[in-house]
């Protein structure tokens, strides 16, 4: 697996925009159009969030049949609490796509970002559709990984090129979002493309199975988007042998190169959370199960005590303790072992003697692991977070007012 | 039902005390004694982290047999993480205040509250024991309620007088905790008193009851300590009637003054969170039922997003609506209206169309109440919490360092 330059546009077949239409000022990107040359594939991951935005039921609607060929996504605006309005100017949003591009408008995927509960200017995302259109470049993924962004300080892209029966395959992905899981600015998209041929039931599985382990094991700040969307599109142009099942190595090939994409792309957004100065790896090594582990991940990744520690430098184990005892997972405290990276804090549940000098110097390494021994089981996990600093609040605070 | 001074040692037959032995620094108070002045029954509720600290053992092994008659608090020191070691000074702190008090060791119960990971210093504690028995005194309630303090910015008392069989009966209590919910310097301890004449099954059904409306309703940062304790010490001084039974006017009047301590102490809780500018009241209304209507009310009192947009005075409704989809609890987002105070944020799942300056103006009042309507069913729910404010980021990150 070698990484290469060109995110989303490295894949053939694709192209792609990102403009100013007019949804957020200062000549922001603010709209960025994703467009397979041919009728490809595509899978999709949304949120569970029951307050759905309307360009996820859209979305949901359109891969009813797999066949995807385009993905017009603003930002400025999540189009969510907008009821029959946000309906309607999702669809119109397809459809002044399509007829751009001469193909179905069921044939084309709809995200929003950004405020909830206003109706979108459609006025500009329709010029901005046209000029969208007329970008369109096979040199354009940056520009659409800028255009997406809300609070994000920078974009985010990534691409990889793997061998599948000795053809190059490449898969690219761009990603937004600095809560996880924020309604405002901070919802989570991303998009993926390959031009690894597979059926659409694998393109599906695969993303699902990485998923599970990427984007569903990244925290922020706990809360979940009314938004979040990530979508995989094949354009099938790498002429490989067409994948049709889960065993094999061609399979596995390509589902090492899409978690490769995936797992940096949410490091990247770990690493830009809302006010976060550390990337923060949590490694939950021996619970009872995977259940297990998540939960006890997710308990120490979520804690606002532990985030504050993590950016004060403060080896408060205390804290992990606290937060997995709280988590549900099954342990023995007096068996648990605490590392930061590989120095050891806590062993058997108390005190290692460790030295606390040397511990806060191990927060300037980057990412900052957080590696908790539950001796329970042989389940283990990894989940992504940042820590918690005055910035979040700042942001937080100040965003709408 | 009267307000009356005097905390916990307003009931007939309590004396506290509050001193200085030495745990922490400065010469603050971390030292609680309350007494009974002949024995009485106890009831608890204790935390449910499954790491627990030696002090909660304790108190769960010597309430097997409800007769209590003193409880012995430190501040400073969580007793937590501290394997045997740990036990065996939680066990001394029994054994040294039941000498004193020439009275078994198993009718004392013990709490501790303070950094994780440390064994107590046992010599401070024992001399500190002998001071405080002896300044025992039916005036030191509010020397214990600040003993008990870690970073509390004052202490948290109240009492009140109601009537059964024509008796005056007295209620009282104390808590501390800056977060609910904080492993090191912020376990949410209570004590409350009573005079009132009961079995030890209807002390503890009734104290269960009204932690579930109270202090199981508070949040401030989502974490839950390893110390967590609520004590309910009943003298049976006040000759009313044993009441033996939950149906009938005289639990119900003893129900309702202990909701009322109680409450009363949790607000106190919530408006000293660390960091807090206000106390909120998160008012969820016409859940399909009370589990709905707690995941719901839970879901926005714990939202990070939520709690910075208070502080800003931001009505910023699609973080409600964000927080109540993603609690799991059953509704239609567009028959969702959301109030703050009395004023319409959203009706039907959509922008009211409201002034956003009336709104910003309504943060003035205390407290701040979000109320949610989700038109589902007939169950509502009242959880507190506070604001996210930098001051959190601030007293969490510089605690220990």
């Amino acid at each position: 697996m070698k990484h290469i330059d060109g995110g989303i546009t490295a894949v053939q077949g694709i192209r792609a925009a990102g403009i100013h239409a007019g949804i957020k000022k200062d000549n922001q990107k603010d709209l960025a159009l994703v467009e397979s040359i041919t009728p490809a594939i595509a899978a999709g991951v949304f949120t569970k969030n029951s307050v759905t935005a309307a360009p996820v039921i859209l979305c949901r609607e359109h891969l009813v049949d797999p066949t995807i060929q385009a993905i017009i996504i603003n930002s400025g605006n999540a189009n969510a609490c907008t009821g029959e309005q946000g309906m309607i100017n999702a669809q119109n949003m397809a459809a002044l796509t399509a007829e751009q591009l001469g193909i179905p408008t069921e044939h084309i995927l709809v995200s929003s970002t950004g405020v909830i509960g206003q109706q979108l200017p459609m006025d500009v995302i329709e010029s901005g559709i046209h000029e969208a259109v007329k970008q369109l470049s096979s040199e354009g993924g940056a520009d659409a990984a800028e255009a997406i962004m809300t609070t994000d300080t920078h974009p985010k892209s990534v691409a990889v090129e793997i061998d599948i029966d000795g053809k190059p395959i490449r898969i690219g992905g761009i990603a937004k979002g600095s809560g996880m899981i924020a309604p405002n600015m901070a919802t989570m998209l991303s998009y993926i493309t390959t031009d690894a041929c597979m059926t659409s039931d694998i393109l599906q599985t695969a993303l699902t199975q990485v998923a599970d382990d990427t984007y569903n094991l990244l925290t922020v700040d706990t809360d979940r988007s009314t938004n979040d969307t990530v979508i995989l599109l094949s354009t099938c142009k790498a002429e490989n042998s067409e994948i049709h099942q889960t065993d094999g190595s061609n399979y596995d090939a390509f589902y090492e190169g899409l978690l490769q994409v995936c797992t940096e792309l949410v490091k990247m957004l770990a690493r830009d959370g809302e006010g976060a100065t550390k990337l923060v790896e949590v490694v939950i090594q021996n619970a009872k199960n995977r259940d297990d582990a998540e939960k006890a991940a997710r308990a120490v990744a979520e804690s606002p005590l532990v985030k504050t520690a993590v950016f004060a430098n403060d080896a408060n184990w205390g804290r992990i303790m606290m937060a997995i005892g709280k988590s549900g997972a099954e342990f023995d405290p007096y068996n648990v072992d605490v590392m930061l990276q590989d120095y050891v804090l806590v062993k058997n549940g108390m005190d290692a003697g460790y030295d606390e000098e040397i511990a806060t110097k191990l927060f300037d390494n980057d990412p900052v692991r957080l590696v908790i021994n539950l001796r329970e089981g042989d389940s283990g996990i990894t989940m992504w977070t940042c820590d918690y600093s005055y910035d979040y609040i700042r942001i937080n605070a100040d965003y709408r007012t």
